[in-house]
């Protein structure tokens, strides 16, 4: 048994990038991942295909934009699982969510977040994928989730990116990275408890300047 | 008077994407902005200061994002009106927006994007700032906008960016492009009515690529 601050299952752009909003608050991510290598659709389906619509990357291929989240996301140093794929989520009497994979690895976080797309053969996240705790809501095997901080009807477990359903919601990229960052604040705001969590901005901050300045 | 799709007040990181999504979806926008060129905080704070946060793009000075996103919003050829500040908006009976800017200029149109961010002296929008129509909604001086689809409480106005508050928000520039992109999608099924809009996707669709590879 694995214990980390998160775990993250799916290593495509928004696990990836989950991974790196997670670090910037402080918390060490594991991600998991069926596939050999981290990317998801973007890999699979789009690693030759120009995407257009990425704020201020006019054109960027499926390829180099996984290059680049997993450059941005390394200093962090978050622990990646390929070729294993989730089974089942947990929740323990502590309140703690273990995941446990096909090759019987289990890990044990407070905070789970479901990254998991469109899943390796473009069918929706559904149950009949991985099985999921009693009490998850879901809306056409989308998991349903709030707009504040992207959690699921089970306390601790937050869901992003294409897996997810609320309204409004499309399936674009730069929602889910959005989800992902208001995730991470969540998550860092309830760590913090009653204490008081400033926003921080990586332009200005001094703690945010020196991580990444260090690495 | 001069008429379009939209009207986006403010030219900054938000503006020039509400500028682009609209243009994905068909819309022609006027942008207004009272600093003499465009990028807002971006480029009058951040211009030299790298930012670390934006996905994809592990290091990017405010300058050289504001000029990714110029290019990118280009092909669209929004009516960018420099160095006039935008002084009321005009809710018509016929549910049309009117602007009007300092120097006298007044444009109209079904949709009004308030993309003003901290506006440039730092304070946040205020209504000291604009005359806004009645009915706006403010929390400490923020427009309360839905997180479906970035709308006032004025129908038509919408507003994204740092200008706006609803539960969650936090004032990352990943933040206001979701918002650009939802607010965007919501006005063009607006504009459908009955007729159903689906989503498309950029590296997919033919019509994008066909405006995206034209171009």
């Amino acid at each position: 048994m694995s214990s980390c601050d998160a775990i993250i299952i799916g290593a495509g752009p928004a696990g990836l990038f989950a991974a790196f909003q997670l670090g910037i608050h402080g918390l060490q991510s594991v991600i998991l991942d069926s596939a050999s290598q981290p990317g998801g659709q973007c890999a699979a389906l789009y690693a030759d295909k120009p995407i257009y619509d990425l704020p201020g990357l006019p054109a960027i291929d499926g390829e180099e934009l996984v290059r680049q989240l997993s450059r941005q996301v390394d200093r962090f140093k978050p622990k990646i699982c390929l070729s294993d794929r989730a089974v089942f989520i947990q929740t323990g009497e502590n309140g703690r969510h273990a995941v446990q994979t096909a090759s019987g690895q289990r890990y044990e976080a407070p905070f789970v977040i479901v990254a998991t797309g469109l899943g390796p053969f473009g069918r929706a996240m559904s149950r009949q994928d991985m099985i999921m705790p009693e009490g998850l809501a879901f809306a056409e095997s989308h998991i349903e989730v709030d707009t504040e901080r992207f959690e699921s009807a089970v306390s601790g477990i937050f869901a992003i990116g294409d897996a997810v359903t609320y309204p409004g919601k499309l399936c674009l990229l730069v929602s889910a990275f959005h989800e992902a960052a208001l995730m991470a604040f969540a998550i860092r705001k309830r760590r913090a408890g009653e204490k008081r969590v400033p926003q921080e901005y990586s332009s200005t901050s001094t703690t945010l300047r020196n991580i990444f300045a260090d690495n």
